[in-house]
């Protein structure tokens, strides 16, 4: 081994995956010392409770009541920031350990994906690593797998089932028919949505990651604020129902593209045709799809959340800083980073599912078509099996390729009619093709 | 940029794939150089035939008849060895590269599978780096992957459809039902199948790429003759079609796993419940599924051969040597890999399919089954649905776990029967539980 003095390391956040951090280098420091040339060893930690049993011992390890005192004062190399939320203390740690010439490893996605930009300059301009492999899909190595192993490429598109909670909650639907408060609960009881779950179902936390995807696919920086942003929680079963039946699954998608000069970032429900690989990845499992212009489509697909896969990302990214490999965070130095223009979604092109609650009375096909008609958009089929007069019936439809824009007017002149008597429910149809 | 010096590079082999790395490195220059620092430069091209065309610009690349000069005299810091065979003049290339202090770059599976730990020891006695990502599984980024995203991890188990050719034929005969000949003629008119197919057809290319994967995975050197290998030569459309009614999906396996203190390293066709992702991997793809102690299960899947994802491959590893980022070629030094010891097949322990023709007479099935419980096997399953005096019928039976030793016992009494009339088919049941 080439250097046999220890990489020090200090960890801020004793939660579950804190907590795992310590046991994990602990008990795998051989192993780990042979993979890197050198010992990993935890010289500090800190967290709110000191009495707190956290099934780790602690013995050896200095403790530190404040974040930012340990971030200051710990005699380590790499502070490790686990202690969660975009502002606040998670982001003083983080600029206090850039400040003192400490690199910086955080499973932070909230943090990077609001602050992300102002954290890689100082990182830069201090010449420390900032890895953050942990923030993006758990265990799935995407950060290196697109940033390096793609590196060649220019990239595209990227795809991702980004939150285990929705995808969870989807299949689980899917599988019991069950609704989507029955089956959130079934996540809350296994451990897999938070008592508070708006983060995960509101999409905001699939919204985060997809925005570190989309920056080192892009090599450019991108406004959190940028991202079209739809949840899972106004799904019916129903729908899920004629997903099936039409030959697609729901999925909850972040999807970034390039489209002209610009780039589209969105996360929301989509069917996708059931037999595309990405519509196999069920339950707690995450996937990040990229397309990149030589490769072609590459799928990688994992444990996207959890005390272990977190764990098994933090500590890589230390392995990394051990052996002396420093890649610029985003991909490319952040002097070097493209301007990226924000393409809305109303630039979107693509297919349309669309349900209906109509009085079922003669004409108002005709009268829903030809809304749709005038918007230019062409309908590729339609189900309406029940009739029940003077009741709401389904009518499900389904469109030839459009845009957002011409379906959103559609939808605005055809929730406005009289025998429309709930909101219309609208799913993107995304084919994944290649552009 | 820290490095305005250019990375010179030289190309041994200009096959599709040498002429696609020259093309691309070229096309994508400035990409490159603003992802590594540096920028990429071919400064030197070898191969038999300097009139033909080969589609790319050669123009201002100096030209040498003889690859091993190439390798001795151009003034390049990295040689990219793209000749192929085990042997010969790719082998000679590699050594003559190392031995000039020159990192190394190859795509080439069988030599590394046969010569790889004399070249690993020579790379990192000399200090040069050793890059194979295009060796396995193509495009996708499975040597990165798992050396440095899964780093942190203990791996105990790496599964792959390692080879697209007859990945692409079994997707066609289960698709198509047609037999092995014609989907293997479709694949030469496709251009997925070579001349002389031979080393795809009979598994020796996957088991190339097995060899490296589970080195990686052990950290461990590993002898290519310990490998298990079996081919898709003999497969009948029949087993597909009963595999298709079983709940299975035939699928060409590399399965490389821990076994007690050894590891057991097997190339055959498998039985694969068809709702596991795996399963869903069809046509040309690849895909690499890792088991870590720490993350669980990983895959990743994309284009395993070709010449934009090869390229991708090449060049992934020549932007990591022009940034400096230096790992050992096998995950941990030479010195440090621990010895493997050898587990054969014959403990594997697993689920079987069994398919007997035999003649249709009372007695036959018992008979049979006598065989099978002297050996302790129990059946799962049998379907016999032909019924046909004195002429032969398919028996199909499944198994519960057993051991390849018993039921290779059992299956020599079997076909020794008079009532069995040609070969038994003995196909493995994968489930790919976690141990």
């Amino acid at each position: 081994m080439s250097d046999a003095r220890p990489l020090a390391v200090a960890v801020a956040g004793l939660g579950t995956v804190g907590a795992e951090v310590v046991r994990l280098v602990r008990a795998a420091a051989d192993l780990h010392a042979q993979r890197c040339g050198r010992r990993l060893e935890v010289v500090g930690v800190s967290a709110r409770d000191r009495t707190k049993d956290r099934g780790v011992d602690l013995g050896g390890i200095d403790w530190y009541d404040d974040a930012v005192t340990l971030a200051r004062s710990a005699p380590a190399e790499v502070i490790i920031e686990l202690i969660g939320g975009s502002d606040g203390v998670a982001r003083a740690v983080c600029h206090e350990a850039i400040a003192q010439g400490r690199h910086l490893v955080t499973a932070n996605k909230a943090l990077l994906a609001h602050h992300g930009a102002e954290l890689v300059w100082a990182a830069e301009a201090k010449g420390v690593a900032l890895g953050y492999e942990a923030a993006v899909a758990g265990g799935i190595p995407a950060v290196k797998g697109m940033r390096e192993g793609l590196a060649a490429n220019r990239l595209d598109r990227v795809v991702g089932i980004l939150n285990g909670t929705c995808n969870f909650i989807l299949t689980g639907m899917r599988e019991s028919g069950r609704d989507f408060a029955t089956e959130l609960a079934t996540a809350k009881a296994r451990g897999y949505a938070e008592a508070d779950p708006t983060m995960d179902i509101d999409g905001i936390d699939a919204a985060h990651k997809l925005v570190l995807l989309a920056q080192l696919a892009f090599n450019g920086a991108i406004a959190f604020d940028s991202v079209h942003v739809e949840g899972i929680r106004g799904l019916a079963t129903t729908d899920i129902g004629y997903a099936e039946e039409l030959g697609y699954r729901i999925k909850l998608l972040g999807i970034a593209e390039r489209m002209g000069e610009g780039v589209c970032l969105r996360v929301h429900p989509c069917m996708v045709p059931r037999d595309l690989p990405i519509s196999t990845v069920e339950g707690v499992l995450n996937a990040v799809v990229a397309y990149g212009h030589e490769v072609g489509e590459v799928m990688m697909v994992g444990q996207g959340a959890g005390a272990g896969p977190t764990a098994s990302a933090v500590v890589a990214d230390l392995l990394d800083i051990a052996r002396g490999c420093r890649v610029p965070p985003l991909g490319a130095p952040v002097q070097c980073l493209a301007p990226l223009t924000h393409v809305p979604i109303a630039d979107r092109q693509g297919a349309y599912y669309l349900r209906l609650m109509v009085l079922d009375r003669p004409g108002v096909i005709a009268e829903i078509a030809a809304h749709m008609r005038d918007q230019g958009i062409s309908l590729e089929g339609f189900i309406q099996r029940a009739r029940s007069p003077d009741v709401a019936v389904p009518v499900v439809m389904t469109t030839h390729e459009t845009t957002e824009s011409a379906m959103q007017a559609a939808l605005g002149e055809i929730a406005a009619l009289p025998v429309v008597l709930e909101a219309p429910v609208l799913i993107r149809i995304e084919t994944l093709n290649h552009q």
